[in-house]
């Protein structure tokens, strides 16, 4: 019954076995010992039922695809968990069974072990986005004198450096985790709350029991119990899906400079079924296919039943860490082309400089007078080929304006681009 | 690695088995086996090699888990999967290893084997539909006759008929299914292109060799290929989004009417792990989660990214049958309770016949005359907790106005149904 | 008060006319109206009463921005509207005014409305699609024989024709026109149920007026109230998301080609406030930002809130018709470069013709054996700068197995285009 | 050409007029002379000019409807603006025309304008959120003693007190205004790059321009130019949607509170158009309404197509602030019925307090053992209708067990709040 290869794309082998049947049987199973322990330690219950509850509460112990069919009755897995749980303590020591979830309720369980596979997720992915933030920091260090076009709306714009670009990214994504890493941080709560979260069948005890608890499975102790309110969850998914889109829009970067038509960067790139020259952008194509799916599963957030939360935060957080470890290896052994790069410019004769020289001139011809000449040269190297600076020196308003320095360098990338490196040296640190 | 609870909820075993590893990893060695069946057909390899292809093509001799693993490198299950099968082939036949996939593309099996997944689950579907449309028909008939309130906004307004109620829902259940029939069957077309589109590696005899594929496979041959457009899955995903909609609204609603203060029907339920006295509306919660989930998963469609779209397909599928297989299970074992749906309305002391009152005296007190004396009796009505028939009886205005039959049976339910009985049975007929 | 700006890339002038208050105001005001004469027609009330509510029933009448104002105090626009017609058909003719939206409720009212609005912006949108559906095919046969690179992954592959893109965009934009066409037909129903749904305020003669209302509105009765099933907008507002995206499809692919490096393409594009030379896809952008506009709209179908309707139906269906009226635009007055199509394929040194090679050699060489082989000649491509054909013409495994004239035409872009010619046509007659 | 209405309910009258044609004008153009201002400070262009341009700088003087059509050719509101202001400088004083949007890019206005629209709205926002928040705390105290269901599934559950269920609104709302506020003031920062992001028109007072355009306009200066990263909005966007999500589940547990069954809360409601008894929960309507609304709205954030984000954000904002309005003014004119609150505790009969007499005999019994005994009572309950207290005084089993205290206060509810009272101020601490 595993369903692993319809979602293989969206997952790593790591995180897969974090949301897989075993871990989330476990992390149910855990939050039972937990609130064994916890109560036997306040004299709640004896510790030898918290033994037997401890001893017994193993996955192996359990049939997955049972509990998976039963709990469609129940509307909850926590409902044939805790049945099962019970029978095989009651086989082990028939005195401990009465206390196997005392005093909690199945959502108790449930959310529970959501976070806590959620809290098992967590290093899997801070480590690839540390790994990503010190590959690109180097890349733009590399490559902060590197110069390209810039490009909007897809078409050439004046020049930036590859650095620059980079290390937009590299604060994008800064703040991008900033966000998951603080509502990952508020999600690490433990629910308890019982029949109707008053923790009435605790007596007064019931605090204290939420405290121990949530120290047992290293989890934060909530004001209240957080059954009806999902925003927590809510905002691990947003937040996932917002950094997600800044790892999906640097993998669609980098699949742009790697058409052949442009060929500035290159993954190292998966191969083709079918054509022996091809080197496909593979791992961009797993980044932003985990975007995608990453995206559908973030319009849960607002609507907050809690049965249908399982699939979506487990979707959502696996999808990141995909998207994340394809980036992070994509970017590790991805080829950058300066030489293409500067070709690229050049290749544009020119013309992405006809704003300098609108600059330039229209303190003295005006900026409709300035544009009016600049036109002209346009329309000359779109008509003979020739270069943007040739043409503009064979137009006496404009050359008369400019120093004959001037009008060497003009096409000079290094020239024109402004604060590009205080500007990259300020995004690095924000990051 | 199976990763089939933290989904069970949102979907059935027999759902869960068409998108297991297995299955999938079958699909896809189906469509090779029926490529190469296809062209030994029509001479373009030998019959031979399509023999070995087929001997080899059965999903127990694949690790699932290391294709999975492969497939991130590559960025699609084809390619290792292709390997893989050619590494078999060759191990039996060694001249028919560089058959496999001839001329084929990895898209060509991953789209080819989806649509192969899709219709393995059509039946399923099918079957719940057909057994949800009978139970909810003969409801209907049932209680053709039982008044209730209609409630708009969750407040009281005039009667209505629980089988009027039901019959609206066939109705729209009927219209949804015949959407997603339609998009379905609409889907069922095998993807054959090569490496572009053009077929070009089959020479003159693409177009034949696509047909013969179709046939192989049960499915359709399209016009042209079809890797690029993603609007027939867009299509079977969003609508089953609208109708598992209307699957959980049907469900919202019967958990409304089990609510203890309404208690008009009743599913029956499942038991809770704390409270001896509860039952739960489980199914229902089964069908409006599976609902939720189905919901997160509609949006893809817009996208179109192919290398994220299975787990969304299959999540939108199966999320669609576990709401339905859920409320068909639900509705069949229901429990109307008649007597509480004429409760309820006696409840409201009879105000809810207020408009009546207004449309049978406005012609002769005008409406607003009308609105005003009733206000009168509605607030008597309010202040002294007399019925609103006596607290009319008691207003010379509009007593006067009314025969004392019309007085009498003012607040007979079964008196102002008005067309409900026509429409049910004009809606059954559309369903 | 008017917000058009904020809005003023996702629709066009028309449309947003018809969902303008004063469009909106009106289309209530003809339910109102229609109602009146449909009930005057069966003598359920004073001919003279339908007179003066039709002569009341104006826009200008009214105060929009009022009417909005109070909506918010009785959760709909219906509630202020009719009180606000109600006095003006009081202030005229004091005996009519009791008439005024006689048996109907708030919701008949803003459904019919909506229903209306759609009704009058259909024509805008079929007539886009006509225009846009009619460039396309003249476009695709003007291209017939025109060759580009196949590109998948945004790599190169083997060629393709230009007219056969077109054409699988033309059949695309023909299966989406044609689910958003049923279902819009679908939905062009009058809403009109009374308080509960059961026409009981007006007696036996509910079922004849909802008929008679429908033909004075020019929309179909439907077999029940549908005040509680929202599947037939949904279904509208999701097939226009999936049209959009095929839309939104076309114009990324435009914008690509019109990249400055790839230059195969070319919208005219609009200027930049700062950059003299640049040509912007003006028109793609505006399109796509309607489809990505549009997918945030589709989301609600499965909702189903009628008070959240209103604005996601009126933006879905703009943001269609924006992105339709852009592309119809962009692609009426694109130019085509067929000339640097075949450079850019000439520009891979013939490697996308590899696949070719294998194909021709395999039967020979082994599929393993010829990809070696061809590997070598790519190899050679790569370090030394010929041409595929030269290199493969030093390597004698290879060019042993191909004859003189074989080897001589490799890479001929036209002798490797399958069944391009065939696909086209074939798509052509789907759209 | 105004389009209010149709998006009446998902907006204040204030709201709207912050991004009405007018105010988004205004925005553009304090933008343009905020620029000015800025060069003119620094001395890179004439502080006449400047004059000049603050002068024309209104949006009074420009045509909306003019702009938006113009801007479908362009891509952008800013092209037309800009040319439309640039010849109203012209025609007051020629010279100052050039310096008009001095080295800036299209984008950086049309971004610009969007915070600026963002930052006028933040106080009405505040403003309410401050309202509903001391509505609700005083609601916690002024109920902290009152006794009610819980409810769980929509089904009785051991009792809570109404100040503990507010208390989880005020602390979920307050967690969720938190994340709002904190992406709002991130999201406070001006666009200025020029046309690549280099600022290279500025040559190196760059970084100084932005930092003084950032003070006229009372924005934050970013680290980078940030028009490709749309991080920032996204976060409000979907932060919004989680606290929108809030008011949406917080509106609809007081329209469950107020069906006529329950009768629990009532807030003052709006008439209805037919129906002269009825008080519906209009205010709570319109909440949800804008919440589903705001739903709809949120899924931008991953996308970033910037010509797409305008209506995106403008309602994403609009809905949260309408929910937010009729939430706060539904609450602070609720009514509250602790009687009947008291009189569904007691129609349960008292089984609600089943699970209080397992956790009291379990020590004894076994849990099972107590469960069946319990079952015992639950049985008789059904069947004679007599409270659960008299059934369990029936079996010798249990009331043997209990002492009499125990027995005769067994379903007092002020008896089984739990740690209610220590998790109400909790919450309201947290908040």
């Amino acid at each position: 019954m595993g369903t692993y290869l319809v979602n293989s794309l969206a997952t790593t082998d790591a995180l897969a076995h974090e949301f897989s049947d075993e871990s989330l049987l476990q992390a149910m199973l855990d939050f039972e010992t937990a609130l064994a322990r916890a109560q036997a330690r306040l004299g709640v219950i004896p510790t030898s039922a918290a033994d037997a509850i401890q001893a017994s509460a193993h996955a192996a112990h359990f049939d997955a695809a049972r509990i998976g069919r039963e709990a469609r009755e129940s509307g909850t897995l926590a409902i044939p968990l805790v049945r099962a749980l019970t029978a095989h303590v009651r086989a082990v020591d028939a005195s401990s069974a009465r206390f196997v979830h005392w005093g909690a309720t199945s959502q108790d369980v449930a959310d529970s072990a959501l976070v806590l596979a959620l809290a098992r997720a967590r290093p899997l992915l801070s480590a690839d986005h540390t790994r990503l933030d010190a590959t690109l920091r180097a890349l733009s260090d590399r490559h902060a004198g590197t110069v390209m076009l810039g490009r909007t709306l897809l078409q050439p714009a004046p020049p930036i450096t590859f650095g620059l670009k980079v290390a937009g990214w590299v604060a994008a994504l800064g703040r991008g985790w900033a966000r998951l890493d603080r509502a990952y941080e508020a999600a690490m709560v433990v629910q308890l709350g019982g029949a109707s979260g008053t923790l009435a069948a605790f007596g007064d005890r019931g605090p204290a029991i939420v405290r121990a608890v949530a120290e047992e499975l290293d989890l934060t102790a909530p004001s209240g119990p957080w059954h009806t309110d999902r925003d927590r969850l809510a905002a691990v998914v947003s937040s996932a899906g917002v950094y997600t889109a800044t790892l999906g829009k640097i993998a669609r970067d980098l699949a742009l400079l790697m058409q052949h038509e442009v060929g500035e960067a290159a993954e190292p790139g998966g191969g083709s079924s079918t054509l022996p020259h091809k080197r496909n952008p593979a791992a961009c194509a797993v980044a932003i296919a985990a975007f995608l799916g990453g995206m559908l599963q973030e319009h849960e957030r607002a609507v907050g039943g809690w049965h249908a939360e399982w699939p979506t935060v487990a979707a959502a957080v696996q999808a990141t860490g995909a998207a994340l470890a394809s980036l992070a290896d994509a970017t590790a052994s991805a080829t950058v082309y300066p030489d293409r790069m500067r070709a690229n410019i050049e290749r544009t004769n020119g013309v992405i400089f006809a704003e300098r020289v609108v600059m330039l001139t229209a303190s003295r011809l005006g900026k409709e007078g300035a544009q009016a000449a600049v036109s002209e040269a346009l329309a000359r190297t779109r008509e003979t080929g020739q270069s943007f600076k040739d043409a503009l020196s064979a137009i006496p308003d404009v050359a008369g304006l400019l120093s004959p320095e001037e009008l060497e360098s003009i096409d000079v990338p290094e020239q024109y681009l402004g604060a590009a490196e205080a500007l990259r040296l300020k995004l690095l640190a924000e990051g």
